[in-house]
């Protein structure tokens, strides 16, 4: 069965920005789901902010494989409901890529545990991409480089976890370089994070990022969900594994109250 | 200069439960800094939940160099203004180590991104906690391992992010074994999670998990603090490093409108 | 195409103990192979170190995707020249599965860097391997732990680096605790350390080993090969990238005598 | 005590190449030393490879807590016994710090088990690494980056490890990046690998360089020597932590013949 990638899109400068409406008629979502509709193992499909739920219910979501995330100006628009929908998911085994400005989503932010910063120009400069991971299957049949003759710079220091692999570094016309292709693993669910997307310049037409996009999404696949990670649940002495004996001073049932409910003790 | 430890206790069930209270008659967070204080390179104080701002002023935390937190019933009643700066204040560099039921406060899973799960058992069982990083400094002047012979059981899987290292790993009479010390940066911020530390057992008079404490402080702490990587500044074109020349189609202010205030773009 | 999965076997200690020959009757390798061949997307054949280079020929090699490696009492006995060409292979995107013993062989301790000491103790005493990595593609399909009542002993601290990531860690009814699934990257090379597998107990005749055997074939296999990280080639000034005028003082060609023929400078 | 710093030094090419001569004087090794001895924490001595036993006598590494390696045309001279001699010492708690075209030598890839290789150019650059972990000792008391005008150029992908934490990313002006300041940690010893330090250039005489090298070693120090990782001792059934009664078929003594002597069963 193929894998159900969805693109979420903020889906605002393409209505605002003529430069950003020219490159991507189709929305930069329809363009980035067009180059993952090139793999026929995946089956792709998109929606918006503007949708109800920002498109991200739960039954869509029960549909959804691997989610890829393009945001910039509308961050903070996004409900905390489905941000904390979209965070559950992903620990129980969805996949995520986070794309360029998504890099200060909710969801990011909330995923990584830090501000998620860097420095940033937008000037249209090169870009070249070095696979510092030649074997990493997000990297697959790629060169040693590839180029974006116009992206935005995005600059270190990038205030994210250590990654448990850095798989691309970008190289900047103007001087700085950046960790471009993150990989991380929260709960069950894979999340990479992939730096190029500027919306006013062609990105998501360039076959390399096509590429790179396609890969993500298969390294990112998980078919199982773990809903046993969302417990935390109280293994009786009873029924331990190896016999034991209760010993000790204990906490009662009052002392229990006011913790999170469903959640620990 | 000494290092400035601060202890955070939630202070609750000492003031509830009679076992606590008996074995923490100073209070679990007094009992903690008394380890500390046996090192005289750390300066050591203590907050509670109930002081103003739960004792965690921007004042206060000026003067903090690490914090550890001890908390297990109300991690609902800490503000979440109290912890997103606290927070911050670990991504600046404050280091946070984070004891026992505190893998469920608001702050640990906040920097962890992730739930922070586990199984549990409370029935004083034994615990064994392997050094399996012998030459990390949070285990030095440790033995091969070290035994609480009543202790809350945790089991795995732990849902938290692979550590940069794993210093502890427990056994216990059950039948589980835990990762019970792991390391981790957020920002500039070191933080280190130490799974021992029921309330109703006398964990926090045992030499070995004494040494473990005052061993992490040390380690965690940080001189400097970076605020720099709270922010997300533009570099402008015209002061970048190498010369560059601006092209390309750019986003207009309008466009701007609605990103995250002072953040980004 | 079915992954090419090759099982390397010592196969000394089924010729000479009879515990061993009746645990395993077509020989470890055999029986490895065999967990092996239930999966349809393996194709699995099977050398040992008595063959003409150990089995392990250069044509051999090409035909392999991933290698399993059991060997104990004759590490020393496997030639430097093939544990070379192992290495290498690895290196290349070769997948590499370590058993039990495998810790001490040379081409582990050569790919970590490090002794890989540990504790042991022969007593066929109960293991229990707990999960603690649910989402990894090598705990697919496993419940949250499973057992092998009879195993021998492997104690920490276990000197191999910090992994990628930890799979499992194993509980020991003497007390002890292991890192008992590690994976790693060497090169472009997936490698997989699974602690189980004492000869002289039924460990391969188990149902969840088997599967841990199979999920690790597949994840460790890659299906490129990367000759280019063999190689330190000089990237002349004439052709670099960005325009680049040659500054500065140079060593002589006098100078690089003595360099790694064919390696760097 | 001060950390006693030991800088081993090629000294080849300061013999042959006049540029080399004049850009060090008092040798690299002299150099690297002088930089060192800025920091009152630091007591620092050099030898060479000319040196009986390369300088690197059992007696003198006896008191060496921090080893600086800087080599390049004469890797394959240093003698086999002595690499091993320093490998084992780094597993024990000796600090390394590896300098430029030491990421061939064999200490460095024995370490690794990796080849690192990667591409290289010298052509008197600019490079420019970036700070990407601010806090993380090394970077202490660094601006964003720094600048060395004159450098030579080395590209990924190096075939490394991922490391423990990166801390710094080169940008050469030729268009390749490099992680140019990788942390791993091998046995009990600390290892960092810093890129810089070309023997026409004048790298060596760089504020920053010295402030990097200062940083390292105190990073890298541990106090304590772990000798116990050498070993893999049994643990007899009649010693065992917890009560244990022997099972199962068991190797003979014969079986174990032919095992590493001392080393395990």
């Amino acid at each position: 069965m193929a894998i159900r990638a969805l693109v979420w899109g903020e889906n605002l400068h393409e209505q605002k920005n003529k430069a950003v409406a020219e490159n991507y008629p189709i929305g930069m979502h329809g363009q980035i789901a067009k180059l993952l509709s090139e793999d026929k193992n995946i089956s792709v499909s998109t929606v918006t902010l503007q949708d109800p739920e920002h498109g991200l219910s739960e039954a869509r979501l029960n549909e959804t494989d691997v989610l890829l995330w393009w945001g910039h100006a509308a961050h903070d628009m996004v409900d905390d409901v489905i941000v904390k929908r979209v965070m559950e998911r992903v620990w129980q085994g969805m996949g995520l890529i986070v794309l360029h400005s998504g890099h200060h989503s909710k969801v990011f932010k909330g995923l990584m545990g830090t501000p998620a910063n860097l420095h940033w120009r937008e000037a249209g400069e090169r870009e070249r991409l070095w696979v510092v991971n030649p074997g990493h299957p997000i990297a697959k049949g790629l060169g040693e480089y590839f180029e974006l003759e116009y992206e935005e710079m995005y600059g270190e220091p990038f205030s994210v976890p250590e990654p448990l692999e850095t798989v691309f570094v970008s190289w900047f016309q103007g001087g700085e370089v950046f960790r471009s292709g993150l990989t991380y693993r929260r709960g069950a669910g894979n999340i990479f994070y992939f730096r190029p997307g500027h919306e006013t310049y062609p990105t998501y037409h360039d076959a390399n990022v096509g590429k790179v996009l396609r890969n993500s999404v298969n390294w990112a696949f998980n078919a199982d969900r773990h809903a046993e990670l969302m417990k935390a649940p109280n293994t009786p002495v009873a029924s331990s594994i190896e016999p034991l004996v209760e010993r000790g001073a204990k906490l009662t049932n009052a002392d229990h109250a006011g913790e999170v409910a469903g959640a620990k003790k």
